[in-house]
């Protein structure tokens, strides 16, 4: 039985615009094909002179590279010697869709090209079990760490790792003074409903999501939406009330329009919600987005797979982990709060509103 | 300006029967409600007999827990001391969709009850850099390491790997006799079109993919398919080439259905090709499932949030980590190749064939 397996599959090609992964061109190949050894290669391209290379073979390895497009990775590049420190990564839960995946990642890249391995751990929300992982890692020579939060939240730190380097991430302590790490929430609200004034859209949109949200994400979202709005002379023209999920937030929009109302846009507070909307908005015959633009906020894989493309407003999750790790290995470390930019993802789901349009094509005639 | 934040508001209600996460109770509220100490709630839920502690007290505790439906944390239970031993989790790419996120968390959390702290590693499929990360471990004692691809395929063990423990995690080595764990794909094709002949469904079943599959989990999902219809004296009915995307997919299904074709049942090799063909069956009119079965391999967040919900047979990637763990901490690691099989999720998107049902209605009138 053949029993071999790939799921690159996933990632292999992709006409959708995003994470395209191609084969990475490797020193080998660039050795291979410049006829020379993998070490001499490496030599070449790491710019080392403690090694006798001709200059026929040196310039071999360097069209060979030109030709095969071989860039060097930053990690080879930079782990010349053993990674010689260590820090420990501690989160609540290391796993809620993509979130925990990039996150840890732009946190351990960060800490290899600073010459760091990185421990992991999940405390599962026990402090027992933090105090042990803690203990444990600084048994093993850690010298900082970096506290994330799947979800964003408030943390109380322990006395034992208030004691050592450590970078708040995607969570925020009672105690003042530690360095912290967050996404710009609110900015990520006005960025939002920047991009539907831009279009034309003023009083008909309308926001789906908690009503009163006690979620402080959602609230920062909103805050920054109905401030926006605010200076605009104008404000929010109603909100669906809806859970965080597809199938809650399609019974709200779905009753919504049913009941006659025309919103000319909505701001999902994530993606999962302008999903649920997207399945209402098909039933009620409105096509997205000519009689309705929509525009959320997470920028998941989701977003790119709906049709017409969701513009959603983007948590950068790696950049969050990034700066983590950039600011604990910092000699003096910013106490004060960091807070990342959201990019604006702008796609196919925003437009102008179908009123100005009719009005448009009226005068055309 | 507040600077609360709180995205636990994707977790946090679901009623869409996924991934429910409530607030946990932890040792500290039983102590509280029990009006005694955290320690004394300590010794008495972990049966520890090294402190005096009342029998009132203990009554106390052991009602509080009963109250509040405290689950003792299976981590805080097994780290009694600090964890003793360190294993290495080597990853070509730490983070594609939740893939990486469950696999890491299966190992992790298997490596800690098995008191053993975790090393990550990212490799970016360098072996330079996985030589440095490698040797930066061993300098750091650790004792065994898990080699993990994010998409299943064929890797080339490096000698110094080769030298110590190691468990390759949905990847597998030219090399016999490495300890090996990965999906059972061929199963998982049986699956799947085994929940369809339960259904009515024989000789409309039609495959979206790739036609001719060299990414192998595809053609093991495939192979098992065939199988399993050869048995039944068919065959598939067809075949529609698309790549891995929803766009694709949507595209490849719309023509294949404008074209006049009646398939009873879509087999669609990975959700994303499911999502596709959803929309595809949209746009002509049909309903999934009394005109069109549909039914997938991954079992990601997505296939719940389709309507009707994907039936998808899902890849355990929790599982996939944990068994690889418990393989590195055996005495003797068996060496075969472990399967992990594929569990069957059903959901709404399969039903009987359209026109068996078309004949029963004829039948009842």
């Amino acid at each position: 039985m053949t029993s071999d397996h790939d799921q690159c599959a996933n990632r292999r090609t992709d006409d959708g615009g995003r994470r395209v992964t191609s084969p990475r061109v490797t020193l080998m190949d660039v050795a291979k094909r410049a006829g020379v050894s993998r070490t001499t290669a490496s030599f070449v391209m790491t710019g080392r002179r403690d090694m006798r290379i001709s200059t026929d073979a040196e310039e071999r390895v360097r069209r060979a590279a030109r030709e095969l497009n071989y860039r060097p990775s930053l990690l080879a590049r930079s782990l010349r010697t053993n990674l010689s420190q260590t820090i420990g990564l501690l989160s609540d839960v290391i796993a809620t869709e993509v979130f925990a995946g990039e996150m840890i990642r732009g946190s351990l890249s960060t800490a290899l090209l600073r010459d760091h391995l990185m421990f992991i751990g999940e405390t599962e929300g026990d402090p027992e079990v933090e105090k042990r992982l803690i203990q444990s890692m600084l048994d093993r020579g850690v010298g900082g760490f970096v506290y994330a939060s799947m979800y964003t939240r408030r943390v109380a730190l322990s006395k034992t790792l208030r004691a050592h380097p450590v970078v708040l991430l995607n969570c925020m302590a009672r105690l003042r003074g530690i360095p912290t790490v967050i996404p710009d929430e609110r900015e990520a609200g006005r960025t939002a409903v920047r991009a539907l004034l831009r279009q034309g859209h003023r009083d008909g949109i309308v926001l789906v999501g908690e009503k009163a949200p006690h979620v402080i994400a959602a609230a920062e979202r909103l805050a920054g939406v109905e401030e926006v709005l605010a200076q605009q002379g104008t404000e929010l023209a109603d909100s669906i009330d809806t859970l965080w999920w597809p199938d809650s937030s399609y019974r709200a929009v779905r009753s919504y329009l049913d009941a006659g109302n025309q919103p000319s846009a909505l701001i999902c507070l994530n993606d999962r919600i302008a999903m649920g909307a997207y399945q209402a908005a098909q039933e009620a015959g409105l096509v997205i987005p000519d009689d309705l633009s929509v525009i959320s906020f997470d920028d998941s894989d989701m977003a790119s797979w709906l049709q017409p493309q969701l513009s959603s407003v983007a948590i950068p999750h790696f950049e969050l982990g990034r700066r983590a790790v950039e600011i604990l290995l910092m000699d003096n470390r910013p106490t004060d709060i960091q807070r990342v930019p959201m990019p604006l993802r702008e796609r196919g789901s925003i437009g102008p509103p179908a009123v100005r349009k009719r009005t448009r094509r009226a005068r055309a005639r």
